[in-house]
C-alpha cells in the first residue's frame, strides 16, 4: 500500500482522481489537502469532506490549504472553471452536507508533518496549483530528499497549454511555486497535457457508475456527465473528457502504464510564454534529473482502471 | 547502404555531418543540396565542393538550392551566424577551390527526381532550413507518401530553442516550409536541440583526427576547433561544441542511438512564439503520427561513431 496525500482544487477531475484514490488497493488514503483554483479553497474542502463522505471514507482527515498563489493575496476564480466544473465545483450536482469538518491544523503543516513521519513510504498527489508544495518548501527544505515523490498533474512539454498557447492551468495559477518545485530537486512525475489529454472517458463509462444503482454511483455519474458535456464545446476533438486528474492518480500507483522522459525543468515565471513548462538546456548532459515528465500513456489501461476502481467502490 | 541526400547549409557542424555521410559504410550519398542559413546558399554550394575535393568524394554531385525563405525574397546572413560558423562558413580555415562545379539543374529539381527515382529507399537529411523540402513539397506532394524518410536537424519540443526562447535557428529561417513540411504527413525523423545539446565534441577529438596527418583530417580539425572555441562563449556550461547537425546524420543511419516520441507536429508561424515547434493537441489521440521525435540519445555513441567514422575517412 501506497501513503497517499491528495493536494486537491475539486473540481470535477479532483473529485474522480478523489475517488479512484479512495477505491485503489493500492492506496492508504492518509489525507487531503484542499487547494484553490478550479474553485476557492473552502469550496473545495466542502467538496472533498461531502464526496468522502458520500464514498463512506469518513476515516481520511481533510485540511484547508492556501487560499491564493505564494505571490499574491487574493484568488478570484476564473468564469470559464465555473462553466468546466459547475458554480459548486461538482457539476452542478448537490451533494448532502459531511459530518465530519475540516481538521484544525492547516494543510500546509499537515504535508509537513507527514513528510517527517513517512519520509520516502509517501508520495503526494497535486492536481491543482503547486502553492502548498511550494509553501512546504519553503517552511520545510529539507522535504526535497525526504519525500518519496511528488505526482503532479501539471504542465505540458510537448503540446501547448490549455490557458494560454503556453501554460497549462495548474501551473498558471502559481508559477513561482511551481519552479521552486521543480528546482528544489523533489523528486517529481510531471502528468500534463501531454498524456491527460490523451485518457478520454464518455458516457458509456459513466453510465456503469450509474448502473451500480448507488448513490454514490449516481452522483459521481451525473457530476462527470456535466464535465463531458461541457467537452462537447470545448475540445469537441476528444468525443468525451479528458481525465487530467485522475490521470495524476493513475501515474501513482500504475507508473507502468506510463513512458517518460527524464528531464530537468523549470517554469517560466515572466515574459510573454510565463508559466510554461520547458527543460533546462544547461542541465541537458546532467545525470539523474529529478523530473519524469509522462510523454506516453496506454490511454485504455488507465481509462479501465480508473472505471474498475469506481464501479467497486461504489458498489460498496 | 541507405541513399541519401544531404540538402545543407555549410556552416560548421554541417561540414562535420558532411563529412560523416561521406565516411559512413551504411550511406551511398547520392547528392549534396546547398542551401542558406549558416552561410549564403552560393557560399554553401562552394564549401560543400571544397570539401567533397579534400575528402576524396568528387563522384558526388552538388546542387545549388534555394536563396531564401518561401515567403522572403531576401535573405540577410545574422552576424551571429558569421561568429558561430567563421565568415566563410569553415571557421575561417581557407580551403582549396575544387575543379568540380555545381551541377546545372537546381537543387529542388534534383530532390524531386530523386524522390521520383528511388522512393521509400530514399532519405533525405535536411540540416539547414526547410526550404528546399517546402518548395518541393509545393511541386510535386505525392512526395509526402513516396519518399523514405526526411531526416532534419531542426526545432526544440522539451527545451528553449536558441534563437529565441521559442525558437530553433534552421526553424526560424522559414517556419512556413517547416509547418508544410511537418503537415504534409511526409515521414519526418526530427533531431532538435533537445538530443543535439546533449552530444558534445571536444579538442581532444578533434586533436584525433589532427593527427592523422593527412591535409582533410588537419583541416577538419582546425575547422571544428574554430567551432569549439565560440562555444566557450555562447554555452560554456557544454566544455566543448554541441552536434547539431552530426547528430540528424546519426539519426538516419544509426536510430537505435536515439529514443523518439511519436508525434503530430506543428510550427507556429505568426505570434510571439513564430518558430515554435510543437505538437498538435487535436490529434494526440491519431494513430501513426508522421513525425518522431528524438528526445534522448546515447551521446557516446554518437560521438564515437562521429569520431571514428571521420578518423578513418581522414586516413584514406
Amino acid at each position: 500500500m501506497k501513503k497517499m496525500i491528495l493536494d486537491i482544487d475539486t473540481g470535477v477531475d479532483d473529485a474522480m482522481a478523489l475517488a479512484y484514490a479512495a477505491g485503489a488497493k493500492e492506496v492508504e488514503l492518509i489525507g487531503v489537502v484542499g487547494t484553490y483554483g478550479n474553485v476557492y479553497t473552502k469550496q473545495g474542502v466542502t467538496n472533498v469532506l461531502n464526496l468522502l463522505e458520500m464514498l463512506g471514507r469518513t476515516d481520511v482527515p481533510v485540511y484547508l490549504g492556501e487560499e491564493h498563489a505564494m505571490k499574491k493575496d487574493y484568488f478570484d476564480r476564473l468564469e470559464i472553471s465555473a462553466k468546466i466544473h459547475g458554480q459548486n465545483g461538482v457539476g452542478e450536482i448537490p451533494l448532502k452536507t459531511a459530518q465530519r469538518e475540516v481538521e484544525s491544523i492547516g494543510g500546509v503543516d499537515f504535508i509537513i508533518d507527514a513528510i517527517k513521519k513517512y519520509g520516502s513510504e509517501l508520495t503526494i498527489v497535486a492536481t491543482g496549483p503547486m502553492t502548498n508544495l511550494g509553501m512546504a518548501l519553503q517552511k520545510y527544505p529539507e522535504m526535497s530528499n525526504k519525500i518519496g515523490q511528488v505526482v503532479i498533474m501539471g504542465g505540458a512539454l510537448t503540446v501547448p497549454g490549455n490557458v494560454s498557447p503556453f501554460t497549462e492551468a495548474n501551473i498558471s495559477q502559481d508559477p513561482e511555486a511551481a519552479k521552486l518545485l521543480f528546482e528544489s530537486g523533489t523528486p517529481i512525475v510531471m502528468v500534463g497535457l501531454d498524456v491527460t489529454m490523451r485518457s478520454v472517458l464518455q458516457y458509456s463509462d459513466t453510465n456503469r457508475w450509474r448502473e451500480t444503482g448507488s448513490p454514490a454511483g449516481r452522483n459521481y455519474a451525473d457530476i462527470v456527465d456535466y464535465y463531458i458535456h461541457i467537452h462537447e464545446e470545448i475540445a469537441p476533438f476528444l468525443n468525451g473528457c479528458c481525465l487530467h486528474d485522475p490521470s495524476a492518480v493513475a501515474a501513482a500507483i500504475h507508473p507502468e502504464y506510463f513512458t517518460t522522459l527524464p528531464l530537468y525543468m523549470t517554469v517560466e515565471t515572466d515574459g510573454p510564454s510565463v508559466g510554461r513548462t520547458i527543460g533546462r538546456t544547461e542541465k541537458l548532459r546532467e545525470k539523474n534529473p529529478n523530473v519524469s515528465v509522462c510523454i506516453g500513456v496506454d490511454s485504455e489501461k488507465v481509462v479501465a482502471d480508473l472505471c474498475e476502481t469506481l464501479e467497486t467502490l461504489f458498489k460498496k
